[in-house]
């Protein structure tokens, strides 16, 4: 798989062939085929792979509250974003043959229901504990979803364009003002502010 | 124009030559290279149309509050969905061919910063209405450009994986509850509910 990104990255996923990714590897194309049915499946596996990094950095994130779990896990983004860099080419090319292949498009596209469910019991504990209110976890899992995609594909896109982390950290704290009990907000705002 | 969008559409951005694109809307090469440099240059004046019209709908959207108005704003993205949807492949292509050049990039990601400064105003018009507490507008700009994108790209990715005009709304509204004055919001978390 390191042999793939290497390759896809400089060459392409079009123009990097099994071949090329076998060499690279130092492993034959027989074994290649035990583990990889086509090049699309090995792209599958690095996406998935690449997801399930993000996943489990996300999901050890811990601080003593959900609102300031979800504030903590915006410090992820630089690391996601120095990890796409490089390989957007490779992504875009990938995106584009998926467009074109119904089944290939299901499994780019699954990751993004499976992170709405991860969210959305992230909020459902948020509830639990006390600090949001009763919010429609799924509709907020989908909103805080939205936004980070939004942040991830603009950061990538133009990463010059703004300080990423920071922008990601204050736009999480916006969504999650409006996510807090009324009670606990009620007594702030009538504090010393 | 109209015939550019048929033929990248038809065809893919690749495979479509000025030729044909000229063949189709019955114009000479002559007529073509006086109004368009290159079909890059075509391509960016469609990306521009495209946006221009987006935001001509956005600008009209006026309720009497800016939540109101922003809320309002979330009804075009079923409009801006069935527009996108069919030329997936082909802005997937132009995107690849982009990132591969620096200035055709810088073209492309241009119209992000417009946008934020677009919300950027719209925030501060609702601070000075007295709707919005007074937040850093170019933060609340920037996550609600996220959270626009996101949800866009989601949609246009997964037409089926959510009702996403009420999905828009309900992340706006969620978004927008953290931004009202908090001394509105103290006379209704009192209130009658």
């Amino acid at each position: 798989m390191q042999a793939a990104i290497l390759r896809f990255s400089a060459d392409g996923y079009d123009a990097a062939s099994v071949d090329d990714v076998c060499n690279e590897a130092g492993v034959s194309k027989g074994a290649f085929y035990y583990h990889f049915s086509s090049k699309r499946a090995l792209f599958l596996a690095l996406l998935q792979d690449w997801l399930s990094t993000l996943e489990t950095a996300m999901a050890s994130a811990r601080e003593p509250t959900v609102p300031e779990t979800l504030v903590r896990m915006t410090r992820m983004l630089p690391v996601a974003m120095a990890s796409a860099q490089n390989r957007l080419g490779m992504w875009l090319e990938f995106w584009l043959q998926a467009s074109r292949d119904k089944e290939i498009w299901k499994a780019t596209i699954a990751p993004y229901r499976h992170y709405r469910d991860f969210f959305r019991q992230l909020i459902e504990r948020g509830i639990a504990e006390g600090t949001f209110k009763q919010v429609d976890a799924d509709a907020t899992a989908q909103a805080i979803l939205s936004l980070a995609v939004g942040l991830f594909l603009q950061s990538v896109l133009d990463p010059k364009g703004a300080d990423w982390q920071h922008t990601a950290e204050q736009s999480m704290q916006i969504l999650m003002a409006g996510l807090r009990q009324p009670a606990v907000r009620a007594v702030r705002v009538g504090g010393s502010r």
